[in-house]
């Protein structure tokens, strides 16, 4: 299933596209939120498929979610715990970077407060001149996951996905001293959605397209097919550190092509520039940034 | 006022500690939670001290909170956003550690839901052989703190202090890759409380004695007036870099004396041990370190 959350930002209700791609249903009488309590239910989310099934879910817009004159697309998660970021986590973007492979998961954060919507505005930092983009598979967490023993548990205890825009800002997260947290935790800095697919719909996680464009222009073409840790083992690894909880979110990392990697003059992002964001059968973003 | 919550894990109820600092007056008839919405709320911090002043609030216990007998206190703020530390902040804890002292604030971060009661048991990680300890004056942010302009400021966003148990566990953190956000995310790793004293309550923070205890060995005896940043400057720069929101917190580092800083064999900590943190104003906080 597709699941998403329209309207107002921080007064989200529940939906689901239709298999069609273009009907959007109301699921709020069915549930109170898309969020980790929900994917940790399976009765109820056998609920929204039943509905579902038998066509008696109420049509909430039937315009392409996130196109002209529908509603605004939230993110598709609510009270989001955590952010677990992967760093470095494909060969051709560490390569790019000039950082060594790493021998396992490199982890940083991202605070819950940086989510927006697919569609929302982006905003440039004050003082930013580094702000950069990353596309990246996210990982929801559907299951309370602790000291994981297989890439298989792994995988069971993941909920859904979702396409992820990791904004980072390279000269806070590199040249101002500590980890990476202080460059990736500007206000805006987690585009999440349009919508979160269910785990059983996506059969192979390492199998997905990636694909970012900057104002029109191709930046980022990967596949999670070149992760150097796939989903399971990070779900595994990210187990034997810290407990996982239903409605945690792990960002997988970026493919290469992020501004960080071009030849001088490198073309980080500025207010007016329009990013696009693509996974398959994950759906699309698009971002206009502004200035904070 | 010292604000706190008492009750079980998960089901804790506002609270009130009277002057006398053994009553406990109950406050779920007049608040739902202590969170940043009551910080952000000065009608409501009226409230609880009109009716605290007039007598009128149920008793709920008359122990020491804590004490044998008494209720289990929780961490003393629900709902909280982000946890952001700071590293090296105090000039004989980086020295002890071989680092240089920093230029600007170094910014990790630790999820909320490590985050337990004052006296609640603390796991050692499975694996582990380096969790160690680290008090930290914890500052409690009272309104949203967006590219501050100064250090008078910053103080003026601060809704409260509490007692915060840094637990880290030194070989994640340090020799196992990335950021050192992986030694600090174990479950359990971020004891906080007793009380919440508001702001009002701390004409100083930078005047604050702090001293930690291992089985009744004094290990850390240290005051804020060595903190490198003091708290106004670190919620202006820290405001800078992300927003502050009512109900984050952040760990403001910990004085020298850590397990890692002492002389090999370093005395980590083990199940069984016994540690203690006392900061002059802000009560004591007692834990039993257990295998997780």
């Amino acid at each position: 299933m597709k699941l998403l959350r329209v309207g107002a930002a921080g007064a989200e209700r529940p939906a689901l596209l239709d298999p069609d791609g273009t009907t959007l249903r109301d699921l709020s009488g069915l549930v109170t939120d898309i969020d980790g309590a929900l994917l940790a239910d399976p009765s109820a989310l056998e609920r929204i498929a039943s509905a579902a099934a038998s066509g008696e879910l109420p049509v909430l817009d039937t315009g392409v979610p996130g196109g002209t004159g529908g509603p605004r697309v939230g993110p598709p998660l609510g009270r989001i715990g955590k952010i677990v970021c992967i760093g470095l986590n494909y060969h051709d973007h560490a390569a790019e970077t000039g950082a060594e492979i790493p021998t396992e998961p490199i982890i940083f954060f991202k605070a819950p407060d940086t989510v927006v919507g697919p569609e929302d505005t982006v905003l440039v930092p004050r003082g930013s001149v580094k702000t950069d983009w990353e596309v990246e598979l996210a990982v929801v967490i559907g299951r309370t996951a602790r000291y994981l023993d297989s890439v298989e548990e792994g995988l069971a205890h993941v909920g859904g996905y979702a396409i992820s825009h990791d904004v980072s800002e390279r000269a806070f997260q590199i040249e101002r001293g500590g980890t990476w947290d202080k460059g990736k935790n500007c206000e805006t800095f987690n585009p999440l959605g349009p919508w979160l697919v269910t785990a059983d719909e996506v059969p192979d996680p390492q199998a997905l397209s990636l694909r970012l464009w900057v104002n029109g222009e191709l930046q980022q073409d990967g596949t999670t097919a070149r992760q150097i840790f796939g989903v399971g083992e990070l779900v595994r690894y990210v187990s034997q550190f810290m407990t996982l909880y239903p409605g945690d979110v792990i960002n997988t990392g970026t493919p290469a092509g992020v501004a960080l990697g071009k030849p001088e003059p490198k073309p980080f992002l500025r207010a007016g520039d329009v990013v696009e964001l693509e996974i398959g059968g994950l759906g699309r973003q698009r971002q206009v940034l502004a200035d904070a």
